[in-house]
């Protein structure tokens, strides 16, 4: 048995253990494939044709590296915010923007201050750099404004995350509240503000931007929206000293050539996206219905979800597991507070007519069980 | 003038210029394409048509995230180098595996070796972890095995970088030099075997996987032979345990779904990469002949481009940048000793016409500035 090289200290600390479960392992582990697809808030409706249409016509020229510099698809996003293109920075989804801020910011040993129970993929990166996560508890199913000010000062932490619409529960702070959050920070503490769920929710709750403020940087995303999660491209808009920052230690050639063509292309189609926020929000109503009508009750969403409150935790996991085993893929929060919630994305009608069919059996199978 | 979050003290060390020039960036200034594309070793002839009809077909699904074990592709990458699934790990090009191996090998200071000249980007990942590079003189225009073993023992480095066949000399070392190689070295010290241009060369020049051995990381890429460099799509193959540890701190979510559906369909299209390999040989020789006829050596080649020789470094600056000015987009090796080359990828035919063509003015206005 030969030795292997030791991992640095940091790495060798963390867990062998993977955190990410996509509904394809748990199709490989059922043999079975899901027949609604509504757990990962994803957008069913797709991409603009206009996008599939561009995508297609550029496979041929995949043997070309993307540009590194991300130009076309920056100058883009610049302009549909009214920001500079300094101001903007790509990366491979929100979760590779997060990673290189984990790294920007954290030193081993530092306070990070988020809320129990929001994304993962944040935590797992903070822990990636040795940081020590200091997790608020939400207050009525939104994250805690004044408990992440609070800890962030306690904690003196570098790092606050928030993120606004809020998953897993869909609430959402209006811009005015984040306003005063804002201001109330240390000057010290970098804020991310996870906007991946911004196009679907009210503009009330999107604070206007403004890059002349050093410790915000605001990350969105074409996974929700705009039906691009598979090709793995979000964006952050900040100040442009902390946006040159980024260039220290990216990954230039993360985003691929795929990803920041059909960028370019989606922002492009405005009138999709507004076909799709419609029926988003047509989907709400009618997953609420469901809900409803299974005596479940639909918290308010400002997302592509919606978020049931089952009443207690282990009866939101037998209902969750019902569902999964009817072939219905779902997911739920499973944090103290949170947990007796599921989560649904909404899907195509024929998706939400499966779990408007197997929900009624779904929740008797649970009570029985 | 707010102040800005401090950065944490290893990054804030680092340089804020951008290291990554493309030939995008390049038309932008210029305000003018190029005519050959020849300077990036992407391969002109494109992805098979199996690969380009797959993307084009699957454009619609970008929807859906992608499978965060990549299972699919590792089973594939497996079958085809008769390793278990278990022995591989996927990422965002090679490029996003040489940071993820930064982070596992390297704490703050270590030093880390590699060759005077070689992949810039492997030392950029290395300064960004805030290790220590250590660079060993090429021997002969190829990497010196002796020189960096001996700089390994010196200086205690817990990691070291080889390419083979080399870029951006095109050279190799056969088989059975790389064994002594790596049992030479301690086993305290990991390697990463960079063989991005493995199909290309003999195969002669690979030595046998063997995953027992678990201070060796082999990396590959669909970014050279396979013609898909613009998907951002490579694998690292080694011991079990290592591929695991890359699990701790990974992107889950990094590689598209586009990247690896169309990497499973480039590995089941052998025949079109021995097309591939047959074709970028014909261009090899066919740019060496043209480099003769105008006075310039070629070096060996096992790679998708070939270094000319043009004999001092301030010459060969000359003769890039004039080739520049006519639209013939080339690099060269900027570094003492190397610096006397210039590099030239295979192309179309059409643009090696262009090359030929335009090789005999440059060199004349290299001579006449």
């Amino acid at each position: 048995m030969r030795q292997h090289p030791p991992l640095t200290p940091i790495i060798s600390a963390l867990p062998s253990t993977v955190p990410f479960v996509g509904p394809e392992a748990q199709e490989r582990d059922r043999g079975r494939a899901f027949r609604a697809r509504i757990g990962a808030n994803e957008s069913s409706f797709g991409p603009s044709p206009r996008v599939i249409a561009r995508m297609a016509g550029i496979a041929r020229d995949m043997w070309m590296y993307c540009d590194p510099d991300n130009h076309d698809l920056k100058v883009t996003v610049a302009a549909h915010l009214g920001v500079g293109v300094e101001n903007v920075v790509v990366g491979e989804g929100i979760d590779g923007l997060l990673s290189l801020v984990a790294r920007m910011y954290v030193a081993p040993g530092d306070a990070v201050v988020t809320s129990l129970g929001a994304y993962p993929t944040f935590n797992f990166h903070i822990a990636g750099v040795g940081g020590r996560l200091v997790a608020v508890p939400y207050e009525n199913d939104r994250e805690s404004l004044g408990g992440l000010l609070a800890a962030v000062a306690t904690d003196k932490a570098p790092l606050v995350y928030l993120s606004n619409p809020d998953n897993p529960m869909g609430s959402w702070w209006e811009a005015a509240e984040l306003i005063r959050f804002i201001e109330a920070l240390p000057e010290t503490t970098m804020l991310v503000l996870d906007e991946a769920y911004s196009e679907l929710g009210p503009t009330s709750a999107l604070p206007p931007i403004d890059i002349s403020r050093p410790n915000v940087i605001r990350m969105r995303t074409f996974s929700k929206a705009y039906g691009l999660a598979g090709i793995r491209c979000g964006y952050a808009v900040a100040d442009a000293q902390v946006i040159r920052d980024f260039e220290k230690i990216r990954n230039h050639y993360g985003v691929s050539r795929m990803a920041q063509i059909a960028g370019v292309e989606a922002l492009a189609d405005q009138d999709y996206l507004k076909s799709v926020v419609a029926r988003v929000a047509s989907g709400r109503r009618r997953i609420a219905g469901i809900a409803e009508a299974n005596g479940l009750k639909p918290l308010p969403s400002a997302t592509n979800f919606v978020t049931l409150d089952c009443g207690d935790g282990a009866f939101a996991l037998k209902v969750l597991q019902a569902l999964l085993s009817r072939d219905v893929f779902i997911r739920k929060p499973m944090v103290p507070g949170l947990d007796r919630c599921i989560r649904v994305s909404v899907g195509l009608d024929h998706e939400l007519d499966i779990f408007a069919e197997e929900l009624p059996g779904a929740l008797a199978a649970a009570r029985g069980s």
